[in-house]
């Protein structure tokens, strides 16, 4: 493409983006592709998400977390399925705002998780745009031969899992606008959380060998959660009072008039990027022993039912969901 | 990613690009990846472009022919590297100007050119932003192991050939601007090469079979050489009055009093997207014979010669080149 830009195409790529290339496969970014040898035994597992300032990420947020935050949804999503990451292409719509500091600090975050997750950049794109910034990821990673684990796949039986904790991430936005009275420090590692969620790559293999079905909760536990039990056409039943919560999101939760309702805040908010998977109740030990040796907390918080959509429990009591939200029922 | 979209992410993606999904590997656009299986003896080629409307559409333009232009902008850049397109992933930053009838618009023109190119969605993401719309997509296409051919690859003696003709892009734009004054026939036709350009996805064989290095016409003619030269570490002499125009093109230029000064915006102007290759003296009549098979205008405009960079010669005297601009020597 002819590229508009005003700090530079060629010397954004030259200089910034350049050193964080694949040294064999990204060509040192002086063609127009990328070229990836197939690997035998393999499937290529790809996925691609955007974000916007504005929308995704706030126009305060410095560049490096938004490059780090791209990347981490973009991971969050091959982790769920239990691929293995290894190369990027990129797409920076470049705003005004982000001049050469802006566009090394972004590149300065790329590096720091390229480091931290065993990526490289392949290829991409860079123009200028008149709007907000916004940028585009699309993340490839391998599987062994038809071991991709789908959204599908739920028995009626199978026991549903949690990584982490849940909330942070819409918690973390409420706090990034100021909209939170907590000890500064809980602001600040929900702020952190917002900006950059940690993404469970490392549970990619457990996800692979023992989730009968899985996805990254990205939207919000219980809209993901119908989306895995539609996918299957099964229901899924959960406690709510077994949700785990992070200190912050804890300390957060004890200052409430109304448990129910800021239950429902925490599982309804998004921008978690935890995993949720189901699992057969034999294999339930072997998963529960895979966490634990990577100090990777996860909470069991239901089940998988003959039914459809997805019904939590709280106090005993059954409230059922209507897209993503509560009705109390 | 939690997406806030107008117009419904769901319903957009489950109404208008799931029917475009790839049956099997797309997943039905309803898992978080898309699932690509390896093709032994096959490298995995990707490219990715973004579009920005404003700056490389106009906001006149239907969003049907917006789609097209971002797909072919990318099968250009694969076919001028030899390598066959199967799929593609793509972010839409829908603007508030796109509701559903300009969504829809947008996949009935991605429709049309995945029948025509033989290519099918594999995945991606839908947001809105509140700036001007802009796209991308990454586009996977497959060449035969070791097989996709680079910038860098040209030897002193090879030819250089260019397909189709250039300048149509540079003149598009001005027509849709209603800066030139020519029949409306010929004005139309050039509008629509800049809005669908047509990319020589059907010489993709051929240039891997006998380009030792090849490039798309994507920033200007004489840019894009000089890539192919630094890249070779070789020079590249064209001569001016070889470069092929269209009809419409050649309407133009006859109307002009500078002959030169007209071809410098023919061949610096870019958003050609044919394919300029170099092939071995050896190999002249054979890629012709291909591009006559194909009924796909070939033409020689030059050579490769021990120096370095661009040098075009207009009535026998060379004109050297700066920068992609001319600088009359």
């Amino acid at each position: 493409m002819p590229s508009v830009d005003v700090a530079g195409e060629f010397e954004t790529i030259r200089r910034l983006f350049a050193p964080l290339a694949h040294p064999e496969w990204g060509r040192g970014l002086l063609d127009d592709v990328a070229v990836v040898p197939t690997r035998p035994g393999h499937d290529l597992v790809l996925t691609k998400d955007a974000i916007v300032e504005g929308v995704h990420f706030l126009p305060a947020d410095p560049l490096d977390t938004v490059a780090r935050k791209l990347m981490r949804v973009n991971l969050s999503d091959l982790a769920a399925k239990g691929a293995e990451p290894f190369g990027y292409l990129l797409a920076c719509h470049w705003s005004e705002r982000c001049g050469w500091p802006e566009r090394q600090a972004f590149c300065d975050g790329l590096r720091e998780d390229q480091r931290a997750f065993g990526v490289a950049l392949l290829g991409g794109d860079t123009v200028s745009t008149p709007g907000p910034a916004s940028f585009s990821m699309t993340l490839l990673g391998w599987t062994p031969k038809g071991k991709t684990v789908g959204r599908a796949g739920a028995r009626v039986g199978d026991l549903v899992f949690v990584t982490g904790s849940i909330g942070d991430g819409w918690l973390g936005l409420e706090a990034s606008l100021g909209k939170l009275s907590l000890e500064s420090e809980r602001l600040g590692a929900l702020a952190d959380h917002y900006r950059t969620p940690m993404p469970r790559v490392e549970f990619a293999g457990p996800v692979r060998d023992f989730a009968t079905a899985s996805i990254d909760i990205s939207d919000g536990l219980v809209a993901d959660l119908g989306h895995l039990a539609e996918a299957g056409g099964v229901g899924v039943e959960i406690d709510l009072e077994a949700v785990p919560l992070s200190a912050a999101a804890q300390a957060w939760f004890e200052g409430r008039v109304d448990d129910q309702a800021a239950l429902e805040k925490l599982v309804t908010g998004g921008d978690d990027y935890e995993i949720a998977l189901t699992v057969s109740p034999r294999d339930e030990a072997a998963v529960r022993r895979e966490a634990e040796r990577r100090h990777l907390r996860l909470t069991r918080i239901g089940r998988v039912t003959a039914g459809r959509g997805v019904i939590a429990r709280f106090g005993g009591k059954p409230v059922s969901f209507d897209k993503g939200g509560f009705s109390h029922g």
